[in-house]
């Protein structure tokens, strides 16, 4: 199987690097006769589309998908669905000064020592750019749970943390999050989190992100003991985005420090069926979902493409200066919110097309 | 492929439920002409076991491995290799008090609405007893490891925090962890951890843990983006150990609230080779090793087999309450350190495999 | 994925050397809840078990099989079931002579090569001795088809050929292929065939065997364009049973004789529902089932365990002769029948347990 | 995995309707640094066109193949290589007549019985078109084979049979193979094919056909027991292709009817190194290469795109005849000669590959 597929049966293989001619995914595994057409797939796209704020990367890409095969008169055939979008933004730019230079923090070095071989214009097949076919694969699964499964199901994520500001839970309002440039469901601390981000831009420096992602509507019972757990795949999913360093389900890290009577969710009968008491679990237990809303949550560190110069060296082994010019994403993490809801929803389908 | 294998061509396949007639497990792709007796895995087998010292469950299990296949003359033949353990301590215990019963926080519910049918007797294919045969495999992937990649690479795993307790890593001293009950790095906090542990057991609660596995001598340039990046692949095996609800991949969650500038790992080159100038990434930038120390944590949280009475339902949709009875263990993150470290190794040998 | 495994969803992983302690697989992706017991596979081991006539090896092997988990009181659970045969035909025959030849025909040479290393005994993981844990593979996987699938589908193997001698497929009668020593339909052919297999075991020689299999009440639809038809895997199934080297589908290499219009099986409504006015696809089009009835069939090379002296090499280098002593089989195409089905079974199982 | 992939090392996916936008593939586990230009592979799909001779379809295909990712400066980089054609003779032909009708010996009611939705124009998915971006990836195959494995690999593929007409093996002449517009390696046989075929087109019949692969320089030890056998995964991949209903290996179906001591490939020393005295065995014994010549053969069954009119259903089960009309191929197994010895190159590289 290729390393650049995800999936056992909704499955998805992307290409394409930063700056060649294109970036594109085959998605394959898709029930027939679910209608889609391009601008289903669009609307996501154009979520994670950099230069939208003066919060992130002024980057301008078009990010226009279009579909090569798989549907016939606005249906799912049952066939692979290849996307392709044209990369515009591909300027001529003079690379001379970066392309011997392995930039820290950058997969540069080690896709040399990997490979022998590296596409510099903008980090080649390690660009985060990949992670737009993530969200296009995302809408797909998308339309596979709410039109094969359960069209109950709602997937949705949020910032809770930009640098050292976290959100206070207390405060948590659903409608609010996609009402601002951050994702963030937290109308309290939006000032605190524009002026630190303005402050970071203007230092050229970044910073790191917490993001939470939240299901709602999936039964009991999905998940595959014991390698094939539905919380050891969202980690997979989660760390496989560019830039993550950490996953945790429900409680996480947190539980460590509580007691195990505390942390037990316990269960009632309501209305004559089971409820739990809390959700310290994030919604899977034993690798197998409960029923309850499932809870991740990923970290993004801080982009190391930043306006500092920085120590490093080249591929004569010589060392030297380095600091990104341009273009400059203070928080990568407010766009990884919408990649995070992709990587969540094709693990869902996923699992949810195995689940007899 | 099974649910229940990990690897793509270093593989294992684990079978058996904790009271049944044994567990095993399929090691395959194994190359030729390793070196391989029961002793080398029993070795790794005795630090998992139970048992073993007063901060431990006393439950006694001899957990005795044969090797059924694979081996010629005292050699690997490249053939799977067959284990199995046999259930000893199997006794004809009372399950009719539980039987009816979904014990809170474990996967006794979960498991119900997907199969309809659950072994309850100790938790069946859901207890951690199935880890002593990721031990086992662990065992055979160090083999594979040191005799065709490196002999240098060196796997070790410690216990960082129990409960609220972290160590202080400014204490750390590798040659301690070995000789202490908990797999400990720093001396220092030792009488806290006992302290705590006594005490929980006293109440008969229970605390969570954090572990931090450490790697070190495999070179740069492991691992295959985009969807088997080495982070994202030790981050699916270490969650997919019972009880674990967190990873973390070097400065991991901290890195939130660093700045870019002080994040990144700087480069320069001693006796003319790179050298990194920290390791925030833990050793992988890209999803490939970059040749430093891989450095991974993850938390377990605090069992639920716990003494104190818990609501729950039964099978009946009745609301019942629940504790355990008999042997339990104040922390099972202790016994967690040797399953992780197995896991890193299962994870490393399956990489370097595949690494041409 | 384990090179000693097949199947996607209905796994099945064997290991295991002829001469080794015990024999055994892992079959995983059974759904819970079918009643299974040790007898249900053993019925089946026992068709395939040698030493029952005249006509095959008289090697007494008693392959009982025993489960050692996946079932609990009496049904499966959904986990793997782990099946073992100990090997108790292990006599400490002297293998001096051979231990350093490469007996021609089999598989000792390419192994050598591959390993460098083999366990001589009985031809170790080379040894149709495997095919036993297929026949047990096979018996679950019938049973996941009748309870989960359709209780209407019967799979059954006949030998059309032996040696030059083919079957008059006018006189089939499926009555009759379980009353003979050989699979065969055809009552007129039987005495022609004994006397066949008595004359080349009293020349110590070997005949190669052709065996069907078909299979009836598989509903239109089941398979899997275009890598993994139905007829892919199915051709990749018998061809991993040890020498078999050749696979057909319906027609099969008559097809190419004919003319296109007297290949193509006409459609017309009988009752309301689709008829097919002849079978030349064997039941597959396109890789997909058509609802007629699937018929493979497969050829077995006369084994080259013979007591006739061959030339050959050993492990030094030296020209050396060699003939098979002792147990000795004419046609070891007999005892593929069961396997073959077994495959078949397993291959429409797993196929089957992905149809939604 | 998607059923659209195949390999486990080097992979391939394919995606495309015969009379969609495009068609294409994304090749993925190409080692880095092997130079590859577009030419390399049109080459190769030059070899497999249709409107080459008078004795294919007529149909003008461009099948013009354009490189979107995965190299860069004239180089593999390691990352997935995606390949497209567009589709330029997709001419907005009238189906109205045939978008009901089941065409019989076609994939019209398999795939509409399992997707309830079939692109009706030219086949869809079904289509032989397909086939081109097998051949395109097959070219990159014999790149990965000849750069990283071994520069002295010959993989070649021949027409045996066209209808009844078999060629004479002693008359086989490797340099005249692609001489001639069939394939064909016996100079004898040509007038003869070409009136059949000549005669076949004028009836508006077809013919069937058997391709030979044959493969030089590939050493001994490749290969994977006991479900991954380089002979099992080469009947899958030749079963795959269109139209395929049988395979077989070296002296395939012919060996039933020879004697064990016949069919035996006996061994001497030559020069210091083992020699075979005859290749029955087409190369490999369980499972692994032998280091002799690899030789495989595939039947393809006649067409049923044929001139006469045919009996059949349609979508509303009523009855009704239907001939082709239009452009019409009276053998098609002549232009499965590239897609075999691609098919051939794959599987090989991906053995090669995994071969430590």
């Amino acid at each position: 199987m290729s390393s650049n597929s995800f999936g056992k049966i909704f499955t998805f293989t992307t290409w394409g690097e930063s700056h060649g001619k294109a970036i594109g995914c085959v998605v394959d595994g898709v029930p027939s006769k679910i209608p889609l057409k391009e601008i289903d797939i669009q609307l996501f796209l154009n979520k994670r589309k950099p230069g939208q704020s003066k919060y992130t990367s002024q980057r301008k890409e078009e990010d226009k998908v279009e579909i090569l095969s798989g549907t016939f008169e606005g249906l799912t055939t049952g066939h692979p669905i290849s996307l392709i979008i044209n990369n515009d933004d591909q300027r001529s730019k003079d690379y001379s000064e970066i392309k011997n230079i392995f930039r820290p923090g950058h997969a540069d070095y080690t896709y040399w020592k990997k490979y022998g071989i590296h596409d510099y214009r903008g980090g080649g097949r390690s660009s985060a750019r990949e992670t737009a076919m993530r969200v296009a694969a995302g809408a797909i699964a998308r339309k596979v749970i709410i039109n094969k499964i359960n069209d109950n199901v709602n997937i949705s994520g949020a910032l809770v943390q930009i640098g050292k500001h976290k959100i206070n839970y207390n405060n948590w309002d659903s409608s609010f999050i996609n009402k601002n440039d951050f994702f963030c469901p937290d109308k309290n601390i939006l000032s605190t989190w524009e002026k630190a981000i303005l402050e970071t831009r203007k230092n050229g420096s970044s910073l790191g992100a917490v993001i939470e992602l939240r299901c709602n509507g999936i039964v009991a019972g999905l998940g595959e003991p014991i390698y094939e757990k539905l919380d050891s795949d969202l980690a997979r999913a989660m760390m496989s985005i560019n830039a993550v360093k950490g996953v945790e389900i429900g409680s996480g890290f947190e539980s460590v420090s509580a007691k195990g009577e505390d942390n037990v969710d316990e269960m009632r009968i309501e209305n004559g069926k089971p409820k739990f008491l809390s959700n310290h679990s994030g919604g899977i237990i034993g690798g197998i979902s409960s029923g309850q809303e499932i809870v991740v949550r990923f970290c993004v560190k801080p982009t190391s493409s930043i306006l500092t110069s920085r120590k490093t060296i080249n591929k004569n082994m010589q060392e030297v200066l380095i600091s990104t010019k341009g273009r400059h994403d203070p928080c990568v993490g407010i766009r990884a919110v919408p990649v995070g809801e992709a990587m969540m929803a094709i693990t869902l389908a996923d699992h949810s097309l195995r689940f007899i």
